[in-house]
């Protein structure tokens, strides 16, 4: 057994400890069932389980470790930065800044080789340019459509969400895997059908 | 791209859709600063995390991927057969049975080769006996210990837990990582010098 370097053990259970914050950063998705909201960490397991079992539909081979690790990571800078709704257009023109800090705090915990690696993981994530950030993209983009079809489209309903914000954010699903964009597709035109989701924005009705 | 089968993609949505529920089964843990009980997707998300993190103190080399997935994927048979304490005794001497069954019927949503791997990961989480599942199980025994700590002990002054008990369950604990049995013992020590830890069974008070 190696003698433990016990600053940097410290300096990753300081790590550890911290993110266990992530468990109470509410996002806008309910859990089906028509639940309450969902947080972060809950999200995070999902997408990493998804990119375990859907990787047969990801367009590019990627690692599945790196992919599953950037999945459960990606959300950790809300834990300062909070919750940016997929659609809320004033809160995300400060989104980049409030998450840079966060990261800068969050992942500055760590031992400096693994500060470096996760946020380059998540940096990774956000640029989107590689085929694990590409596909765990598309886990983020179609978990919560899941859910939200699964409850009758209720989040959607609930901010009057107009189908070109939907369609405008599925792209980065489409970027990763054009077979679950089908899905989306399909998913989409359901919930447009059954008024889940407004054709166009002069449609939209906010229910509070 | 591929023609999707419908069918296999429809079983993998039912199996997501179905795990969702993995974020209401609660566990005796509770959130780090006195929060409220941890559930097993959370603590699912913050072992596979600490996997990552953590991997350099596996006393065996092992593939990441195969354990982070195994850390997600442990624990949803609870969905069915509940939560089962680490100390409740009377309840361990059915866990297996119950465990079994949701095993069958939740992991029977799956296309017949996923269910099967989905199966043989929890099987071997369960049997312990690779150097993925030993560190997994390293991972379930440390991380609630971690959060225990940071409540100055609060889960295991309300059980009444006294030290024999908790040496006992960090077995599995000392087959994975020595380093972090090491860790574990020192946190242990702590919490019974500070009396959240009863010494021997003689001196356990319950509190309620």
């Amino acid at each position: 057994m190696q003698e433990i370097d016990q600053e940097r053990l410290q300096q990753q259970l300081d790590f550890i400890l911290e993110i266990d914050k992530e468990k109470n950063v509410f996002r806008q998705t309910h859990l089906s069932g028509g639940g309450r909201a969902e947080n972060d960490a809950e999200h995070a397991w999902h997408m990493a389980v998804m990119m375990a079992l859907l990787s047969e539909y990801a367009d590019d081979d990627f690692d599945l470790a790196r992919g599953m690790l950037m999945c459960l990571i990606h959300d950790i800078v809300e834990i300062d930065a909070g919750d940016t709704y997929a659609y809320d257009e004033q809160a995300k023109t400060t989104q980049n800044d409030r998450e840079e800090k966060a990261a800068d705090r969050i992942f500055g915990l760590l031992p400096e080789d693994q500060a470096q690696k996760f946020r380059e993981l998540f940096e990774e994530f956000d640029a989107g340019t590689t085929p694990e950030a590409r596909f765990a993209r598309v886990m983020d983009n179609v978990q919560p459509v899941l859910l939200n079809d699964a409850n009758g489209g209720g989040d959607w309903l609930r901010h009057g969400v107009h189908r070109g914000q939907i369609e405008k954010r599925q792209q980065k699903t489409k970027q990763g895997s054009r077979s679950l964009y089908q899905l989306v597709e399909a998913i989409i035109d359901r919930n447009v059908a059954a008024g889940h989701i407004a054709p166009d924005e002069s449609k939209t009705q906010k229910q509070e």
